[in-house]
């Protein structure tokens, strides 16, 4: 096969802990210095690449090809991922007295999640590098997602998954051929399997963070939120917060957009504000000074298997994230997240993850608070679609 | 609300049976001369839409506005339908010999199917003419994709479908607040009980064909893969057939585009194959001479729902376009539709629908034949996702 180079400006790896530089070699997991997430960096520079470049693109994440690794055409592993609609809500907007609120439909992502993002950026390198097997540890959308990129790379995958998770997520593992492992407990119990596994196998771990590729696919998020809304970014912006790459992403995207000169210079920043669920709340305890980190956290399943990741390695990223930005962190009840689901397709069309509908639930909460004013720009990341997590949600309608 | 006018050149409606001519006024169903679908005609002349204005367009079907008939801005109900991804299968190609292999994949459509671009136009239209409520018989997909655009656009939703398929296509339908109504039988009885219900409603019934604009939503398939291919067509598409609006929209798309000027005058159209299930065949027998038409047929359900349509009104137009083509119809069984869903999703990380496996099973089963030759353009049309099959298809994954 021909060999046809990409226009990656991808220049080092960083450590996020302590800075020192790393040459983005094959097989980089966490920084050796520091045990810490590895974050790529770019040459930023607007003459290396303008906006007015985008539109000639393709319709996916890959028209952002300049600030991704992926340094070899034939390893880009796409299924046509990203690109996704930013959809208006102006019937919630109207009945709870909201001026400016959006939706991004991540369901509608191979793979019905945003995962396909990360997962995408991190089998395309793990090609790249030469892997031949990845695993992971998920909590449902991160399996499916791997198992698919994988089958579509031709390597192979081991997902790591928690029993009570639907049927639909292991299912569609399967039918992708993945090795599927079940665990009693949460993600982090998943993890613990993985790195028994790991000791003997070799598989190349691709877990949250531990691989400095997901958050790369994770940050077009934030492109794609400023490109599809012409360079003005909203006001606040709420994230169902599990492992939190996509909150960390997106925040590291508008940093780079700044650099590259993309965004007028008045331009403030997004109000970033993490949602979890009751049931799952780390890194709420911890914003809100109730725990010094959530290192010893234990949390319980919910309906939204996303945020059910009691003891996140980007914790401290992401309460950097929250603090710049003035942001917040709240958890809303499994209750609320059902009656948001409820209300996102009964008045919207849209059939939203229970993740997305927890973003509802907390927009309504922060709006009765002041914390959002009602002529504030407000955009919900909907994180995936609700197919997967029917069996859960079954008979929970309002009639 | 300002009324904003698109540019829609719809000029007007055409009995599809004997070519009558009927202004494009609300209400409109089948033509009152022949009881026959109604065709929208539009001035199609490249000075009044150039391909060269596409790329400002958005990403979505709305790109081809002018050629759509909304005529109101604020009737335009979008939940980012369509531009969906041109896949290459280059796994599957090498494995059997194929030099071209594309699948386009509607799976990453709102509600997870093709279904979303006709009942995008349906709905959409339905809210310009002042219809308040909607019914629609559906297989299951349809049915979904009415809800979600209803409940986007503000109208009620009556949904009537057969009582053996899966779940998820209920439940989605009742997240959307729709009101369901389960048959035993399949579509046709379906379309018997709309009928009787409507007697006394006055519901609009939304029905295949029935009314002029579903047709429209689906023809964009056509605009995009010609657009995708740089206006080169491929040699040969397969598309699974149930009521065949896909097929026919396609057909219609391409002869618009000829006569935009879009298209090179030595472009040949494809050769259309009309892929149906063993249980349910109305169309094979048809076009293959084992029956005058399917007027009286009896089907069975099949894995793939979407084509249990056993007596479907767009016959006629559909062997118009099988036969000018010079395509053909072809039938697979559940076991080899199964099959197909697997090889897709192992070898190309891609879930389809037993609608899109049973397309790779038909492709198969031509290239043995020699139908298909090696370096033809193959493009299977993959209508869906396979998510909402799930209870059907568990634990049928080849080890």
């Amino acid at each position: 096969m021909q060999t046809v180079t990409t226009s990656s400006l991808l220049h080092h790896l960083q450590c996020s802990h302590c800075g020192h530089s790393f040459d983005p070699l094959p097989g980089q997991t966490l920084s050796v210095c520091c045990q810490a997430p590895l974050l790529c960096c770019y040459d930023l520079d607007e003459h290396r690449f303008s906006k007015r470049e985008l539109s000639a693109g393709p319709q996916s994440l890959w028209r952002y090809e300049k600030l991704l690794p992926v340094f070899q055409e034939q390893n880009r592993i796409s299924l046509g991922e990203g690109w996704t609609p930013l959809l208006p809500l102006p019937r919630l907007a109207s009945d709870y007295g909201l001026q400016h609120l959006t939706l991004k439909d991540e369901g509608l992502n191979p793979t019905g999640s945003f995962k396909a993002r990360g997962l995408c950026l991190a089998i395309s390198k793990a090609k790249e590098n030469g892997e031949e097997a990845c695993i992971i540890p998920t909590a449902g959308n991160a399996g499916v997602a791997m198992a698919a990129y994988c089958a579509r790379a031709g390597l192979e995958a081991v997902v790591v998954m928690p029993r009570h998770t639907p049927d639909a997520f292991k299912e569609e593992c399967l039918a992708y051929h993945a090795r599927l492992i079940l665990v009693d407990g949460l993600i982090n119990d998943c993890a613990a399997k993985v790195q028994a596994l790991n000791q003997k196998s070799g598989y190349f771990d691709v877990s949250t963070l531990k691989e400095p590729y997901r958050l790369e696919g994770k940050k077009t998020m934030g492109y794609e939120i400023a490109e599809q809304l012409t360079w003005q970014l909203p006001d606040v912006i709420l994230y169902p917060t599990g492992g939190g790459t996509g909150l960390i992403g997106i925040w590291k995207a508008f940093h780079e957009m700044k650099a590259l000169g993309w965004l007028s210079e008045h331009q403030r920043f997004p109000r970033m504000v993490a949602v979890q669920a009751e049931n799952c709340r780390p890194v709420v305890d911890t914003f809100h000074g109730k725990q010094a980190n959530s290192k010893q956290y234990v949390g319980k399943p919910t309906l939204a298997n996303g945020l059910a990741v009691p003891r996140p390695i980007g914790e401290p990223l992401m309460l950097t994230v929250l603090r710049e930005s003035g942001g917040t962190a709240l958890a809303v009840s499994e209750d609320d997240m059902i009656e948001g689901v409820s209300e996102l397709s009964r008045r919207e069309g849209i059939f939203a993850a229970p993740e997305g509908g927890a973003l509802w639930a907390a927009t309504k909460q922060l709006l009765r608070q002041g914390w959002i004013r009602p002529a504030e720009q407000v955009l919900l990341l909907n994180t995936g679609s609700g197919q997967k997590y029917l069996d859960n949600l079954k008979g929970k309608w309002r009639s």
